[in-house]
């Protein structure tokens, strides 16, 4: 507990802000380790206060206003987390100027106020970060800043509003209408109650001006931005769109391919089946960018939630708390592990296939030496072959140790219907 | 041209050494307005002189040995580009202990001496960055170290040796051999003359000690690092597999579920079809992550070659001169851009759903209308229906202005034989 403590003042305790003061306890000593410095949160407004409550944050925490907050001295960094545009771009211009940093996940202001308040922050020489406001847990944003900095951006093609994603991968699998499936988002909390600034992209089309804004130093006007959303898409032309090759998205779309001019637009989109983004489905994100060096690069992951926002919001007080502490690696302040694991110790599902004698039994012989070594059978091919020298069977197994499955294996080579040595792969089933 | 300049040593002048030199010429003030600085190559070190004389390095600027480099108290960057351990391991050594920055992308060295390299950069104070050396011009590393820097990471799975996954894509899509296709991958450049490196593991299983180091701060030592390559993969298994729902992918795998002990290898792996990494192709890296506050996150693009590779060591000096220069957003230096095309100006390929009197001729007007407008058909469906008010026409359109497109739309729709508003759709090819 020797780092210095930096104060942060959370306004806003909705499904973000809960999300923040949850994982900033919990990934306290990690962050301190990695920053130098321990981030806490000293003072909480919000106008819900027994979600709080609820959540742990101590009374004494709670205050009515965010006034409340850029007014102590005490505080260095606002999160702000309120959502809304006025009363938010007075919170953090109100912040800025009292010499403090801010950390925002609002689109919807940024898209309309972000030239004005970068301006601020930059004449006050403070942060104003907001990686958490596109896309989620996707660190894009620093993608498009830093890790990819040597490059003019020629387009990006985003899949940034999980809403709109969600209904439109439903009714491809489902072959059901957009009213319907509607219903079902905003029964699972996919949609909000009023679904308009999912549905019409208009969330889209804030996300976008924010990528261009980085993109290109160009913050375009909500009125300039064109936007069309998915409530006219009909099941049928997901159908016949995919006869043709194709998956319907709705893509944010910025291309700068003609010197000086830009495009920019938010449109429900055919895409070929063969580009990944085309395999991008559900509530997921994925960001597709070209650059004059480094051609394609794909960005995916979660782009909503508590948790996956919250640690872009994370990432973002790091950076500001990596200027106060250590700068140094993230990862060198202490070994996370203290052994590693011996290839046969570890525990994997593995993919079989021998050469047998093409008579009944020979499946039992073999499931017999697996049972007797604890590893269970997920499934079984035997084709039709007219091979001389026995057949294949191949087996799909469940999860065992290597061990345990390479004594298995030696067994099973020795039994007398097995012609010849046997081959295997690890398979990796992304379950753990 | 009042940036301060920051000098560069370069040392070797191989694919990447070749993309540096011409990259940075190239994205000079690109750089320069992004990072506040001029990064300028002074010195020049190659066996392999020709090259660079062909490239335009002045013959001034070349030198017979990276000691001329390090020695030169106006360098304060140096390139380590040279390939190999020994030597480079010297070089870096000796570059950090002079007081400067050292940016590589060899792997082989980090896998063996990282920990020792890091050690003396952080007593010296200087930076010693290497985004390069693991996934080419995808910026993981820094996306670890920063963006995620919130989670602790629970699993990697990379595919990272673009050679291997070529020879693995190629044997699945022609039905050929191990061998047959080794052969062609050393005919197109995508193999080394000696394959060992890449199609036995060990270059992966460098990537993967580079990553399991930043992300949990152990060097794994190469002999503890189970590394198995794809020699042994044939046709046969690659087949069976897909007829499981499985691909064959060389992965490098680390997982970190089990509290202290870490699991890090290099093996051939079947992967779900569904998984996003089954869908990674060719030379194409990939590396999904996952985080135990953001869950799951993909990282995709070229993981090798002249200028992806150099995209990564670009970034790196933007991030050396950006602590010299000036510590701003990379965008709000100049607009690139002067104007925000409008909807009906841009250009694209479209859907196009007709409602049509089921009867001959009707394709016929309505490619005539097309074609007034000069818009291209590339394809045409129509289905066969038992619709009352019509039958479905299909088109997919080339190329189009959006206000020519919608002008035809409107004349189609005029048309006695198109019974309903057409239905039409933007499509996105990713052709340019």
């Amino acid at each position: 507990m020797s780092e210095p403590v930096i104060n942060i003042g959370l306004a806003g305790f909705g499904t973000v802000g809960r999300g923040v003061w949850k994982f900033l306890r919990s990934q306290e000593d990690l962050l301190a380790c990695r920053t130098g410095a321990r981030l806490k949160i000293s003072k909480v407004t919000t106008r819900t206060r027994s979600k709080a409550l609820d959540q742990g944050v101590p009374e004494s925490m709670l205050v009515p206003s965010w006034k409340e907050l850029v007014s102590d001295s005490q505080i260095e960094i606002i999160v702000e987390l309120m959502g809304g545009v006025q009363e938010a771009r007075e919170l953090v211009m109100t912040a800025l100027r009292s010499g403090k940093h801010v950390v925002t996940a609002n689109k919807a202001l940024l898209a309309a106020h972000g030239e004005e308040l970068l301006g601020i922050a930059r004449e006050q020489g403070k942060k104003l970060l907001f990686e958490a406001s596109v896309a989620g847990g996707i660190p894009i944003l620093k993608a498009l800043q830093e890790g990819l900095v040597a490059n003019h951006v020629k387009s990006i093609h985003g899949i940034i509003n999980g809403t709109c994603n969600y209904i439109l991968t439903t009714m491809r699998d489902q072959k059901r209408t957009y009213e319907d499936v509607l219903v079902d988002a905003k029964r699972l909390g996919y949609a909000e109650a009023d679904e308009a600034l999912d549905v019409d992209g208009y969330d889209t089309a804030h996300k976008a001006a924010v990528l261009a804004a980085l993109a290109y130093g160009v913050w375009v006007p909500e009125a300039k931005l064109f936007t069309q959303g998915i409530r006219s898409i009909q099941q049928q032309d997901i159908a016949f769109a995919r006869q043709l090759g194709y998956e319907v998205k709705l893509l944010a779309i910025i291309k700068n391919d003609l010197e000086e001019t830009l495009e920019i637009r938010v449109n429900p989109t055919l895409i070929p089946l063969t580009h990944v983004l085309a395999s991008v489905d559900g509530v997921f994100n994925a960001i597709s960018l070209r650059g004059d060096v480094v051609g394609d690069a794909l960005f995916y992951g979660r782009g909503a939630g508590e948790a996956p926002t919250t640690s872009s919001v994370l990432a973002d007080l790091a950076e500001i708390a990596k200027g106060r502490g250590r700068q140094e690696a993230a990862s060198f302040c202490k070994p996370l592990v203290k052994k590693v694991l011996q290839i046969e110790e570890i525990i994997s599902r593995y993919y079989l296939r021998l050469t047998i004698e093409d008579k009944p039994g020979v499946l039992a012989q073999v499931a017999t030496v697996l049972g007797v070594h604890g590893i269970g059978i997920s499934s079984v091919i035997q084709p039709e072959t007219h091979e001389e020298n026995g057949v294949p069977l191949i087996i799909m197994l469940h999860d065992a140790q290597e061990q345990k499955f390479v004594e298995a294996v030696k067994e099973i080579e020795k039994l007398k219907v097995v012609q010849a040595p046997a081959v295997w792969i690890r398979v990796e089933d992304f379950s753990s």
